[in-house]
């Protein structure tokens, strides 16, 4: 099968990427290790901050996010990485045992200029809850070799 | 001793959080929860990326950010949380046995209208590596209990 390259990638495009589900000893051990801050580790510590509730951090959307990203949309592809993130917006709290998607839609897809071989994809990302809640949105932008790159 | 608040981050402050060091085994278990790229995963592969070797994802170099700004910075403060990030770039690979930094500036404070017990606090992060490689550019706001709200 070949893989899926810049040119699979046109302006429009929609992809609906999961679901994944997290629990709360998820949420907690992430926090633990990487954004210890009593919200994401404590109900109690939760409840009384703006987050209304024990919430996973951010940071653990975004990387749920891309394995999501990386299962579903990457592999056998032509990916050649990111150079970064245009923005994140954390809209509502990731809440344990949630079952989360993402709608990967591609917002502008062009050529390189200076290396042909590549393409540059933006996408925007919006990840929901089983209800529905609109949890984050990101837009980010990757690079991806051209068929032609893959079969010279 | 009191909680760092709002009015301690002042325009122009920097703190240098870290080092953290961050190994080969950390690198490749991060990536095979949340990001198996194989440059994330394989020796080789990183190679024959544009990575020109094993490198860390790009998430990796955040939630390791993350990490040091929630131990160095946030623990003791009124923080309440951030709305999303600005900006993310990754400059340069993120490599096994990195001992990294970040520069935390603060480039702008306003109290919120809406809310004048809080402010908005916007801080650019810079990630050094032990070779002073700058690795990532990371700008975002967050949201701080001025000082009369928490002694309040």
């Amino acid at each position: 099968m070949p893989k899926r390259a810049f040119e699979d990638f046109p302006p429009g495009l929609e992809l609906t990427l999961g679901p994944r589900h997290v629990t709360r000893d998820e949420i907690v051990a992430f926090a633990a290790e990487f954004d210890p801050q009593p919200m994401h580790l404590d109900e109690e510590a939760g409840r009384r901050s703006m987050l209304g509730g024990l919430a996973g951090s951010g940071w653990h959307t975004c990387c749920l996010m891309m394995r999501l990203i990386a299962d579903e949309m990457l592999a056998q592809s032509t990916s050649m990485g990111a150079p970064g993130v245009d923005e994140i917006k954390w809209i509502a709290p990731l809440r344990p045992d949630s079952d989360i998607t993402v709608r990967a839609t591609v917002t502008a897809a062009r050529r390189s200029r200076s290396r042909p071989e590549m393409g540059l994809v933006s996408f925007r990302y919006d990840v929901h809850d089983q209800h529905d809640t609109h949890i984050m949105a990101v837009t980010s932008t990757m690079m991806f070799g051209t068929r032609e790159s893959t079969t010279a």
